[in-house]
């Protein structure tokens, strides 16, 4: 029996198989005393320390209990847990099997190194925190089938061994054995797959799936993660929004018992860069950006004066706060550390300026500064986009969240169809997103708008969609304006402008980070501590030691062979 | 709108917003006639020829249509289909999207070659014999997570990038990027991980997950493959087996609307093998194999003789029903195409017999033939498990089904613990099976039973479980056994047997199949018929001709390279 089940029994009842972890022994006056714990709850057992009884019980045996439930005299009750009002008094224990001595203690608030704690990620998830964290990760998954169900949206599975696209940067890749030389690559999302349950009739699709990608080490990512994975055919933008709104407000409910409202806000890509220098803002933080640059126009402060003549912009914060130069010191090595060139400000006080550029200022800039009242102004001139970088960084670190407890969500939309990644022209979402407008696209794709939307919860990007291209010219043309030659689109894409040749509805989808969700909701400080057996920062897995060499003979068996083996 | 919501209109009811693909165009008297088709309905669709809506339409275009909902007159009404009494009045289509020429018609019972399907699966999905398969598929995932949720066993999800044992043969592995030069492998199932759930505490696991086995092409076998996945704490096989029953019956009831009955009748491995021939019985056969052994003590009959002599048996079936020579013939190919020497026989006729052999016989022996009355007896003789095979082939081809509707569930249990397979001493289950009693085990390994259990649906193995090692003795004990040197067991199952060793609960599980169990519901050739984006038995997609070669300059992030490529 689970311990929990005691709370429905009676003074006296006989106990019998009864199982749990020895959670603590202590011997007291001739009496020995156990706390007896399993998943939900905890018991303490007592029994003559000379009597029958006679075993050696350490930390985390697990062990078989038989005895009588007795309720406890009114001065020895345990308020602080919930069957604290019962012992059990034992006539038998087996030990079903022995623990050695433990890596760590099984208890909350632990300080043991991370790569410990998943060393023995056997012994982590025992402790009740941990614990929590992986239930609620399973009641999230339960909330989601049930709300898939009354939606009537159906699960389907995809693929998981697929296509690798050329380039192969970031796809993880699966060597074949039948065909030596080959390889299949592990999904980055069934993004295509989902599209084409579109193209084959299906109404709707929905699955819980790992996706995979063999990212460069960045903050708090998994080589293998999973989302929640959605497509509706005859669809739009509104529709996906109004069903993801439904879906969240379900499950943030039943999972997690927060009510949240619906609909959420939403902002368009362009308003949030200017207001918040980033596209997930928190919206906590009330403060916003100021955009500077016709002020300074006529400016004499140099760098500045150059940023404008680039199509720079001056961008600044104020806060009434007073911040002590180590204060300022702080901000100007953090935004430094981002790539910044360093923090600028000038401090108001009673109408008066100080700072190190005040002397550069003329009068209408000085007016302008010291209309904004006490405290200080932060500023970063230079190219929009980079500036915006720093002024989220000052924005998240100068200003405090207000209310802590709701969670906020905002959509954000009408993102660029293109953006400049590493100097190349990349679609912002991916290459499947249709155009706002066909027309713009073709005459100008550099300012197009794409039909891509993004879910934000507390400044963290909680899901991604948009709605799809339906025709094979059009993703044709997005391929080409990607750069991509002919010969390129036909071996990455061309079955896949085929499949849209049949006669394809409109669909749109979306994808939310479940690790992600859950590790937001639960405040956890990684999404490591939200999966169950997750991998270091570096791909590593310190429980069983993977990834690992494997013979040269069996590689052999996929025609390749180790570099380091030659010469 | 979709096509099935037109039952609850009204006659005249106006229609917009309707989509679907052409199913078919009809001139007739100046009216044109479509059909249209969604997921679950269609209609007709009518308009004047000659009318203002001046399109063009062909086979799969996606329309989107406005008109009026008319009732037909009596004489016109289709009964053949749901919607076949209305017809919508068309005043407006748009051509959401065109349809090249089809590679092959939207229709059942097609004789396109299977390649071709699956290259153009997208239009295969929308067939409705297809199109039902995936949808039955669709109804088993939700089936099994209601039925998990009654019965409180919780959705958790294990890492599908894990450690690759160094033998790897049957893993597929995945080359790391940051660590060069080692490999990840993808499960071939979550056996592992869900026995450390029970050592994390967790009273019991399910998940419907995708396991990996990089198999030679064998029959109906897939590179990923789909199944669920259970497990239970404080277990043992009659718990399992119980929870199993309870789920078999909930998927059948809600997802097929069969009703079947449980218990399910059990039988132990070595009735099983002597009666039927395999440990994957059709009980919906009745009839028997028979062990002659002793009848032929005596023998003249020189390859059965030495048969006997080597511990062989001589094993039959007798068949009342009469057999041509042609059939005889056909038979002997049979088997000896699984390796047989050839069909033995002896016909019966009005106490007669014939045969080729007859000659051979001593009076006994052909007294206890006439004995079993008209027909043929067919027999094999030779080393039991090898002859096994042939009589389970025989039996199955030449004794017939009885009832094909009902399906006819069976337990097969006590399996040896060890076979021999290709000369070596292999676990039958896998080397975390626990031994049914641990001194056998220990003193005689050869002749010890596992605590596994099969279930078996109409002579396909729908599912594998057994009660789990505990111990991490034993659990070492095992691995010896099998033939692993300390160093392996250290190398390959040392985190294992150390994660064993903190107090583990007695822990028992299953896991069945869904493909297969989908398939055999359904009585679909293979389970490719019930897989949306299935591979070819060689392993690779006609869709997107996966798997692919990848550049060489790929390959080196991964310190690979192929050996073709050296001299």
């Amino acid at each position: 029996m689970r311990i929990k089940e005691i709370g429905q029994l009676k003074d006296q009842a006989n106990i019998s198989n009864l199982y749990g972890w020895v959670d603590n022994v202590r011997d007291h006056g001739g009496l020995t005393f156990v706390d007896l714990r399993d998943f939900d709850a905890s018991i303490q057992l007592v029994f003559d320390k000379d009597s029958s009884i006679n075993v050696n019980l350490k930390n985390e045996f697990y062990i078989e209990v038989s005895g009588i439930l007795k309720k406890r005299e009114e001065g020895l009750i345990n308020k602080k847990v919930s069957l604290g009002d019962f012992e059990v008094e034992v006539n038998k224990i087996i030990i079903i099997s022995q623990s050695k001595a433990l890596p760590f203690q099984i208890e909350d608030g632990i300080e043991t190194d991370e790569s410990i704690r998943l060393k023995y990620r056997y012994l982590d998830l025992r402790r009740n925190e941990m614990k929590q964290n992986i239930l609620a990760r399973s009641k999230t998954f339960k909330s989601i089938r049930n709300i898939m169900n009354s939606l009537e949206i159906d699960e389907i599975d995809t693929p998981t061994l697929i296509k690798s696209t050329p380039e192969g940067a970031k796809d993880f890749l699966v060597p074949s054995r039948k065909s030596p030389g080959s390889f299949y690559a592990l999904p980055q999302s069934p993004q295509m797959y989902k599209q084409l349950f579109m193209m084959s009739g299906f109404p709707n699709y929905y699955q819980i799936a790992k996706c995979y990608r063999d990212e460069d080490s960045r903050k708090d990512r998994q080589p293998e993660f999973t989302q929640l994975d959605l497509e509706f055919s005859n669809a739009n933008p509104d529709i996906v929004k109004e069903n993801i709104e439904s879906i969240v407000k379900h499950i943030f409910d039943e999972a997690f018992d927060i009510k949240i409202n619906t609909p959420f806000k939403s902002i368009s890509y362009a308003e949030s860069m200017s207001l918040y220098g980033t596209d997930k803002p928190d919206l906590r933080i009330k403060e916003t950006i100021t955009d500077e640059t016709h002020v300074f126009a006529d400016t004499e402060i140099k760098f500045i004066k150059e940023a404008i003549q680039n199509s720079g912009n001056v961008l600044s914060l104020h806060t009434n706060k007073t911040l002590s130069r180590k204060d300022i010191d702080r901000l100007d090595q953090l935004i430094k550390d981002a790539g910044s060139n360093g923090l600028g400000w000038f401090k108001i006080l009673d109408e008066e300026l100080s700072g190190p550029l005040v002397k550069f200022l003329n009068q209408n800039e000085q007016n302008h500064i010291l209309s904004k009242g006490n405290g200080i102004l932060l500023f970063q001139s230079g190219e929009f986009k980079e500036i915006c970088k720093f002024m989220d960084i000052l924005r998240r670190d100068v200003f405090s969240i207000e209310n802590t407890e709701l969670p906020n969500f905002l959509w954000v939309e009408d993102f660029p169809f293109f953006e400049i990644e590493d100097g190349v022209l990349q679609p912002s979402h991916h290459p499947f997103t249709a155009p706002k407008d066909t027309d713009i696209f073709k005459s100008n794709p550099d300012e197009s708008i794409a039909l891509h939307y993004d879910l934000v919860l507390n400044g963290v990007e909680l899901g991604s969609g948009s709605q799809r291209i339906s025709s094979p010219e059009i993703q044709r043309l997005v391929l080409e304006k990607w750069g991509l030659s002919a010969e390129e689109i036909e071996n990455r894409f061309g079955w896949f402008v085929e499949a849209l040749s049949y006669g394809t509805p409109q669909h749109a989808g979306f994808a939310i980070g479940i690790d992600r969700l859950v590790a937001e909701i639960l405040k956890q400080p990684s999404i490591r501590d939200v999966i169950p057996f997750p991998k270091t920062q570096s791909g590593m897995d310190p429980l069983t030691d993977a990834p690992t060499t494997i013979k040269e003979d069996d590689l052999t068996d996929y025609n390749l062979r180790y570099i380091s083996d030659e010469k």
